[in-house]
Protein backbone atom coordinates (compact mmCIF):
# COMPACT_ATOMS: atom_id res chain seq x y z
CA UNK A 1 0.00 0.00 0.00
CA UNK A 2 1.17 3.57 -0.73
CA UNK A 3 1.47 5.16 2.45
CA UNK A 4 3.05 8.77 1.45
CA UNK A 5 5.28 11.01 -0.85
CA UNK A 6 8.45 9.84 -0.12
CA UNK A 7 10.50 12.60 -1.77
CA UNK A 8 10.47 14.74 -5.07
CA UNK A 9 13.39 14.83 -6.83
CA UNK A 10 15.61 17.77 -8.75
CA UNK A 11 17.79 17.25 -11.22
CA UNK A 12 21.41 19.43 -10.64
CA UNK A 13 23.94 19.97 -12.94
CA UNK A 14 26.26 20.81 -9.77
CA UNK A 15 25.38 19.24 -6.80
CA UNK A 16 27.75 21.56 -4.17
CA UNK A 17 25.64 24.63 -6.52
CA UNK A 18 22.41 22.72 -6.00
CA UNK A 19 22.97 22.19 -2.04
CA UNK A 20 24.07 25.78 -1.62
CA UNK A 21 20.57 27.15 -3.27
CA UNK A 22 18.58 24.67 -1.21
CA UNK A 23 20.49 25.47 1.86
CA UNK A 24 21.22 28.76 1.94
CA UNK A 25 18.93 30.47 -0.62
CA UNK A 26 15.56 28.59 0.15
CA UNK A 27 16.44 27.58 3.85
CA UNK A 28 15.87 23.99 3.70
CA UNK A 29 18.57 21.82 6.35
CA UNK A 30 20.56 19.33 4.58
CA UNK A 31 19.80 15.84 6.10
CA UNK A 32 22.81 14.07 4.03
CA UNK A 33 24.18 13.09 0.86
CA UNK A 34 24.69 9.90 -0.68
CA UNK A 35 25.91 8.01 -3.64
CA UNK A 36 23.92 5.16 -5.33
CA UNK A 37 25.78 3.43 -7.31
CA UNK A 38 23.49 0.76 -8.72
CA UNK A 39 21.46 3.86 -10.39
CA UNK A 40 24.40 6.13 -11.31
CA UNK A 41 23.65 9.01 -9.07
CA UNK A 42 25.14 11.24 -6.19
CA UNK A 43 21.97 12.29 -3.91
CA UNK A 44 21.40 14.91 -1.34
CA UNK A 45 18.21 14.58 0.80
CA UNK A 46 16.14 17.93 2.62
CA UNK A 47 13.78 16.78 4.76
CA UNK A 48 10.73 19.19 4.37
CA UNK A 49 7.48 19.50 6.71
CA UNK A 50 3.91 18.76 5.56
CA UNK A 51 3.24 20.32 1.60
CA UNK A 52 0.90 19.49 -0.60
CA UNK A 53 0.63 18.18 -4.80
CA UNK A 54 -1.47 20.71 -6.44
CA UNK A 55 -2.93 19.69 -9.61
CA UNK A 56 -3.20 23.00 -11.85
CA UNK A 57 -5.31 23.02 -15.15
CA UNK A 58 -6.12 25.88 -17.68
CA UNK A 59 -9.49 28.15 -16.80
CA UNK A 60 -11.07 27.95 -20.17
CA UNK A 61 -8.48 26.68 -22.42
CA UNK A 62 -6.27 30.08 -21.56
CA UNK A 63 -3.42 31.53 -20.01
CA UNK A 64 0.40 29.95 -19.15
CA UNK A 65 -0.51 26.67 -18.16
CA UNK A 66 -2.21 26.03 -21.37
CA UNK A 67 0.64 27.26 -23.01
CA UNK A 68 3.28 24.80 -21.08
CA UNK A 69 0.53 21.61 -21.56
CA UNK A 70 0.75 22.87 -25.57
CA UNK A 71 4.02 23.10 -25.74
CA UNK A 72 5.20 20.11 -23.65
CA UNK A 73 2.23 17.67 -22.50
CA UNK A 74 1.61 17.43 -18.44
CA UNK A 75 4.06 16.90 -15.59
CA UNK A 76 5.59 18.26 -12.91
CA UNK A 77 5.32 22.64 -12.88
CA UNK A 78 6.53 24.34 -10.06
CA UNK A 79 7.65 24.30 -6.66
CA UNK A 80 5.88 26.70 -3.83
CA UNK A 81 7.73 27.96 -1.06
CA UNK A 82 5.86 29.74 1.82
CA UNK A 83 7.04 33.11 3.04
CA UNK A 84 5.74 34.91 6.09
CA UNK A 85 7.10 38.55 4.38
CA UNK A 86 6.90 38.07 0.30
CA UNK A 87 8.45 41.19 -0.51
CA UNK A 88 11.44 41.48 2.22
CA UNK A 89 12.05 37.75 0.47
CA UNK A 90 11.74 39.15 -2.79
CA UNK A 91 14.30 42.02 -2.25
CA UNK A 92 16.44 39.36 -0.97
CA UNK A 93 16.33 37.08 -3.71
CA UNK A 94 16.70 39.70 -6.18
CA UNK A 95 19.88 40.97 -4.88
CA UNK A 96 21.45 37.71 -5.28
CA UNK A 97 20.35 37.51 -8.40
CA UNK A 98 17.12 35.98 -8.92
CA UNK A 99 14.89 37.10 -11.73
CA UNK A 100 11.34 37.25 -10.32
CA UNK A 101 8.48 37.54 -12.93
CA UNK A 102 6.93 39.75 -11.46
CA UNK A 103 7.98 43.36 -9.45
CA UNK A 104 4.94 43.34 -7.22
CA UNK A 105 2.90 40.17 -5.81
CA UNK A 106 0.05 38.80 -7.81
CA UNK A 107 -3.14 37.67 -6.15
CA UNK A 108 -2.77 33.25 -5.65
CA UNK A 109 -4.64 30.53 -4.62
CA UNK A 110 -6.51 30.56 -1.15
CA UNK A 111 -6.02 34.20 -0.78
CA UNK A 112 -2.37 34.29 -0.94
CA UNK A 113 0.35 36.78 -2.50
CA UNK A 114 2.61 35.46 -5.16
CA UNK A 115 5.71 35.29 -7.47
CA UNK A 116 6.95 33.22 -9.56
CA UNK A 117 11.40 33.24 -10.05
CA UNK A 118 12.27 32.25 -13.97
CA UNK A 119 13.55 28.74 -14.21
CA UNK A 120 16.93 30.30 -15.90
CA UNK A 121 18.18 31.49 -12.23
CA UNK A 122 17.07 28.42 -10.47
CA UNK A 123 19.23 25.38 -12.02
CA UNK A 124 15.91 24.61 -14.07
CA UNK A 125 12.94 24.92 -11.65
CA UNK A 126 10.06 27.24 -12.06
CA UNK A 127 10.10 28.50 -7.98
CA UNK A 128 6.93 30.27 -6.48
CA UNK A 129 6.83 32.23 -3.46
CA UNK A 130 4.00 32.75 -1.44
CA UNK A 131 2.66 34.64 1.52
CA UNK A 132 -0.51 33.50 2.57
CA UNK A 133 -3.42 35.91 4.41
CA UNK A 134 -2.48 36.72 8.11
CA UNK A 135 1.50 35.94 7.92
CA UNK A 136 2.89 37.41 10.36
CA UNK A 137 -0.02 37.67 12.98
CA UNK A 138 1.51 34.30 14.64
CA UNK A 139 -0.96 31.93 12.49
CA UNK A 140 -1.72 30.93 8.76
CA UNK B 1 11.73 34.74 5.69
CA UNK B 2 10.77 31.36 3.60
CA UNK B 3 8.91 29.21 6.31
CA UNK B 4 8.23 25.76 4.33
CA UNK B 5 8.06 24.51 1.00
CA UNK B 6 4.01 25.26 0.66
CA UNK B 7 3.21 22.87 -2.66
CA UNK B 8 4.97 20.84 -5.17
CA UNK B 9 2.26 21.71 -9.03
CA UNK B 10 1.73 19.19 -11.66
CA UNK B 11 0.19 20.67 -14.87
CA UNK B 12 -2.58 17.98 -15.62
CA UNK B 13 -4.35 17.72 -19.41
CA UNK B 14 -7.48 16.82 -17.48
CA UNK B 15 -8.47 17.70 -14.38
CA UNK B 16 -10.94 14.86 -13.42
CA UNK B 17 -8.71 12.38 -14.33
CA UNK B 18 -5.87 13.85 -12.74
CA UNK B 19 -8.17 13.58 -9.53
CA UNK B 20 -8.84 10.19 -10.03
CA UNK B 21 -4.94 9.17 -10.42
CA UNK B 22 -3.95 10.85 -7.89
CA UNK B 23 -6.51 9.77 -5.10
CA UNK B 24 -7.24 6.74 -6.27
CA UNK B 25 -3.93 4.72 -7.62
CA UNK B 26 -1.54 6.96 -5.31
CA UNK B 27 -3.72 7.26 -2.43
CA UNK B 28 -3.83 10.99 -1.13
CA UNK B 29 -6.80 12.81 -0.01
CA UNK B 30 -8.59 15.40 -2.13
CA UNK B 31 -8.36 18.66 0.27
CA UNK B 32 -10.36 21.07 -2.20
CA UNK B 33 -10.72 22.43 -5.87
CA UNK B 34 -10.75 26.32 -6.04
CA UNK B 35 -10.24 28.66 -9.51
CA UNK B 36 -7.88 31.07 -10.28
CA UNK B 37 -9.13 33.47 -12.47
CA UNK B 38 -6.48 35.89 -12.13
CA UNK B 39 -3.93 32.71 -12.87
CA UNK B 40 -6.68 31.66 -15.40
CA UNK B 41 -6.06 28.07 -13.55
CA UNK B 42 -8.15 25.70 -11.87
CA UNK B 43 -6.54 24.34 -8.88
CA UNK B 44 -6.97 21.10 -6.80
CA UNK B 45 -5.06 20.19 -3.39
CA UNK B 46 -3.73 17.01 -1.89
CA UNK B 47 -2.25 17.39 1.42
CA UNK B 48 1.32 15.75 2.04
CA UNK B 49 2.80 14.52 5.32
CA UNK B 50 7.20 15.49 6.02
CA UNK B 51 8.49 14.26 2.96
CA UNK B 52 11.97 15.59 1.19
CA UNK B 53 13.85 17.28 -1.99
CA UNK B 54 16.46 14.97 -3.17
CA UNK B 55 19.04 16.34 -5.03
CA UNK B 56 20.53 13.96 -8.26
CA UNK B 57 23.20 14.23 -9.65
CA UNK B 58 24.83 11.74 -12.41
CA UNK B 59 27.96 10.10 -10.20
CA UNK B 60 30.82 9.70 -12.57
CA UNK B 61 28.99 11.88 -16.12
CA UNK B 62 27.16 8.63 -16.84
CA UNK B 63 23.80 7.28 -16.31
CA UNK B 64 19.97 7.96 -17.01
CA UNK B 65 20.73 11.65 -14.40
CA UNK B 66 23.49 12.47 -17.12
CA UNK B 67 21.41 12.02 -20.17
CA UNK B 68 18.49 13.28 -18.39
CA UNK B 69 20.68 16.45 -18.08
CA UNK B 70 22.28 17.02 -21.54
CA UNK B 71 18.71 16.15 -22.89
CA UNK B 72 17.12 19.08 -21.21
CA UNK B 73 19.12 20.84 -18.21
CA UNK B 74 18.46 20.22 -14.54
CA UNK B 75 15.02 20.59 -13.49
CA UNK B 76 12.04 18.79 -11.27
CA UNK B 77 13.20 15.09 -12.53
CA UNK B 78 10.58 12.49 -10.28
CA UNK B 79 8.35 12.36 -7.62
CA UNK B 80 8.26 9.40 -5.45
CA UNK B 81 5.91 7.00 -3.18
CA UNK B 82 6.59 5.07 -0.28
CA UNK B 83 5.04 1.80 -0.08
CA UNK B 84 4.65 -0.35 2.66
CA UNK B 85 4.80 -3.58 -0.18
CA UNK B 86 6.63 -2.85 -3.11
CA UNK B 87 5.34 -5.74 -4.91
CA UNK B 88 1.90 -5.91 -4.29
CA UNK B 89 1.69 -1.33 -5.75
CA UNK B 90 3.47 -2.66 -8.94
CA UNK B 91 0.87 -5.80 -9.63
CA UNK B 92 -1.62 -3.41 -8.63
CA UNK B 93 -0.74 -0.64 -10.80
CA UNK B 94 0.71 -2.60 -13.92
CA UNK B 95 -3.40 -4.30 -13.61
CA UNK B 96 -4.20 -0.43 -14.21
CA UNK B 97 -2.57 0.25 -17.01
CA UNK B 98 0.82 1.59 -15.52
CA UNK B 99 3.71 0.40 -17.18
CA UNK B 100 6.73 -0.43 -14.95
CA UNK B 101 10.36 0.30 -16.14
CA UNK B 102 11.61 -2.71 -14.35
CA UNK B 103 10.02 -6.12 -13.96
CA UNK B 104 11.79 -6.62 -10.24
CA UNK B 105 12.49 -3.99 -8.08
CA UNK B 106 15.88 -2.60 -8.26
CA UNK B 107 18.60 -1.32 -4.97
CA UNK B 108 17.43 2.68 -4.25
CA UNK B 109 19.12 5.01 -1.40
CA UNK B 110 18.70 4.29 1.85
CA UNK B 111 18.68 0.64 1.23
CA UNK B 112 15.32 1.05 -0.24
CA UNK B 113 13.94 -1.23 -3.06
CA UNK B 114 12.73 1.00 -6.03
CA UNK B 115 11.00 0.99 -9.00
CA UNK B 116 9.85 3.69 -11.48
CA UNK B 117 6.56 4.50 -13.99
CA UNK B 118 7.08 5.83 -17.12
CA UNK B 119 5.87 9.54 -17.45
CA UNK B 120 3.61 8.48 -20.13
CA UNK B 121 1.48 6.19 -18.61
CA UNK B 122 1.10 8.89 -15.76
CA UNK B 123 0.66 12.13 -17.47
CA UNK B 124 3.95 12.95 -17.70
CA UNK B 125 5.19 12.80 -14.28
CA UNK B 126 8.51 10.07 -13.63
CA UNK B 127 7.01 8.62 -10.28
CA UNK B 128 8.78 6.26 -7.90
CA UNK B 129 8.17 3.94 -5.57
CA UNK B 130 10.37 2.82 -2.83
CA UNK B 131 10.12 0.06 -0.26
CA UNK B 132 12.11 1.17 2.99
CA UNK B 133 13.96 -1.54 4.61
CA UNK B 134 11.92 -3.14 7.37
CA UNK B 135 8.68 -1.87 5.87
CA UNK B 136 5.73 -3.73 7.51
CA UNK B 137 7.53 -4.41 10.55
CA UNK B 138 6.46 -1.33 12.78
CA UNK B 139 8.95 1.16 11.83
CA UNK B 140 11.07 2.99 9.11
Amino acid sequence: MITRLDHIAVAVDDLTEGIRRFAEDFGLTLEGQEDVPSAVTSTAFFPIEGTRIELIHPLGGQGPVQKYLDKRGGGLHHVCFETDDIEADMARLKEKGYRLLSDQPQPGAHGTRVVFIHPKSTGGILIELAEHPHAGEGHR
